[in-house]
């Protein structure tokens, strides 16, 4: 696999990249090779510190810019030397196969949507985050690409994340749910419903509505919704996990015995921040581009980059982008009667 | 204060409901009364059994049918004699001032519209269920009430959301946010950004965009969404809590160290729990019907039955409602602006 990343514009700083790149080549079967992307004289004196230089394994691309987290979405226009543009070129021009941002997740979206352009049948990618849930991750999409929607775009939403689930994370005929406020098929808005009706005759398994705490109780492996509810929601959850371990880190430090026994059982904690971690699923994929696209936090670790290259490579090697085509291929006269309406 | 109570239809049963009732008046300084709604031989029974038999301050008026918490809506047609709306008669004839419901929402909500109707200027009531956020209670409205609105709709949720935060909560002069997809004045879709157009304007300290995680961090005291979006959260955030404390009891059961340490530190949890309590603030007002109505979670226990008698006295005591219609009145041209557009 050949796969590219954008090294620069996160928190942490291009180095936390290079080590993600150099835990990822050492755990790769495939013989990966990857490009990174930035600031040449950096970069290079990361592979060389990484012991990654001269190995043909890891080729750096100069950008001159660098598209900031807080960045607003017109930066991408003055910026034409962005790592991010940069890196989207590489795949627009064939040499890659697929790329990994991390950073502005806005600024990654817009370059690839305009870069890569839409699979066919697909007029909207979405956002799907893996969400930590009872059973694994709940695939929820669309955590902020696009604010309005049309009941086709939370359909095809339902149908690129079934295939992600399936292809990429291994679930068994993914159970697909329709976020709403109550599972009666006449609940929720009018988007809401006609999708229901859109999905319910797609070749996924649609489980019909689902609530907001059913994202985290494992009664479903995807979730679909409209960008502005699963930003809202996605923000909400990580704000309540944020409350729930404050509250609890200073109410243990209140007193000696709290302490010691904080500390006596501090496998437990281990054991739920490895549960609600991100970092194994490395990143979220904008579904629906003409392309490989994973995109990581800002905040993102050296394990999280290895597994958003790990998840770039396996959508390649899995074949999704073909996959969805396909799937969306074989239901497209039906979409196109539903479009014209 | 006269208060009205619908004594059916909860997880916990009537009893639950009469032990709050006698709480309430245990603590309540202001010789309220209570009309206990529902099956009068099970109630007056219950009266007996906690000593508030004929001491003049508990009444029960039957109701020989109860809308079930999983009663669809219809139920309410068919359920003429049903204690929610019984309750409801006693405010519209002006037996009771305010009244308390537990149980089915939808029933509640559709009930009060029904049966006392909107306050003058006000078109949508919104449930407002104060949220527990760092700084202490996050009203967010609305929970589920509409979930269709217009900008108009939005605006006049910050105003009563305000209103019921200064009045009731005793926060002063709340900061109110607009639930949204990021801070600045363009993010979101149509609604929320003309909603965000009329707030600027109104008589409250509206502070601008706020976004899924302020919900809790204690950036705002008010929090405006619609009904769609605030259901979904309200139910995810409660679905990351019970996640987040169901992973960390089992891993703390994993062996006897853990077991020791939670035991040692169980201060700690139960720190955690008080602050995360729903309970201390009994129920969500249903702000916009011409009447003074607090919604309980079907689950609700003494404690939050008396409290939510409590926040209804306060209500009716702090004059929320006319305070309410004053501040839609004296804005309501621009607002009637708006409405034609």
């Amino acid at each position: 696999m050949r796969l590219a990343i954008d090294a620069m514009g996160t928190d942490k700083g291009p180095m936390t990249i290079i080590k993600g790149v150099k835990k990822f080549l050492e755990q790769d079967g495939a013989d990966s090779t990857v490009i990174v992307v930035g600031d040449e004289v950096q970069l290079n004196k990361g592979l060389k510190e990484f012991g990654l230089s001269g190995n043909g394994r890891v080729e750096v691309v100069h950008a001159s810019q660098v598209v900031e987290m807080d960045d607003k979405i017109g930066a991408l226009r003055e910026k034409k030397d962005s790592s991010i543009a940069k890196t989207v070129s590489l795949i627009k021009e064939g040499k890659a196969d697929g790329f990994v941002a991390l950073g502005n997740t806005m600024a990654a979206v817009a370059s690839a949507r305009l870069g890569l352009g839409h699979l066919k049948g697909i007029h909207r990618a979405g956002i799907a985050v893996p969400m930590p849930s009872k059973c694994g991750a709940c695939v929820t999409i669309d955590m902020g690409a696009n604010i309005n929607v049309k009941p086709k775009h939370l359909y095809t939403y339902g149908v690129m994340a079934s295939a992600y689930s399936e292809l990429v994370l291994g679930v068994e005929n993914p159970k697909v749910g329709l976020l709403n406020v109550g599972e009666e098929e006449v609940k929720g808005n009018d988007v809401v419903k006609e999708a229901f009706g859109l999905l319910k005759d797609a070749p996924i398994n649609f489980i019909g509505n689902v609530e907001g705490g059913d994202i985290f109780t494992g009664t479903c492996d995807v979730v679909v919704c409209d960008g502005f509810v699963g930003n809202v929601v996605l923000k909400a959850s990580e704000g309540v996990a944020r409350q729930f371990s404050g509250i609890l880190k200073s109410e243990i430090k209140k007193n000696f015995f709290r302490k010691l026994g904080a500390w006596l059982s501090k496998g437990a904690f281990e054991g739920l921040k490895k549960h609600s971690n991100y970092d194994q699923y490395g990143g979220a994929p904008l579904l629906g581009v003409d392309g490989v696209c994973i995109i990581g936090h800002g905040r993102s670790n050296s394990r999280a980059v290895m597994n958003a290259l790990r998840v770039a490579g396996e959508s390649i090697s899995k074949g999704l982008n073909k996959h969805i085509s396909d799937t969306i291929g074989s239901v497209a006269e039906e979409l196109r009667e539903v479009a014209v309406k």
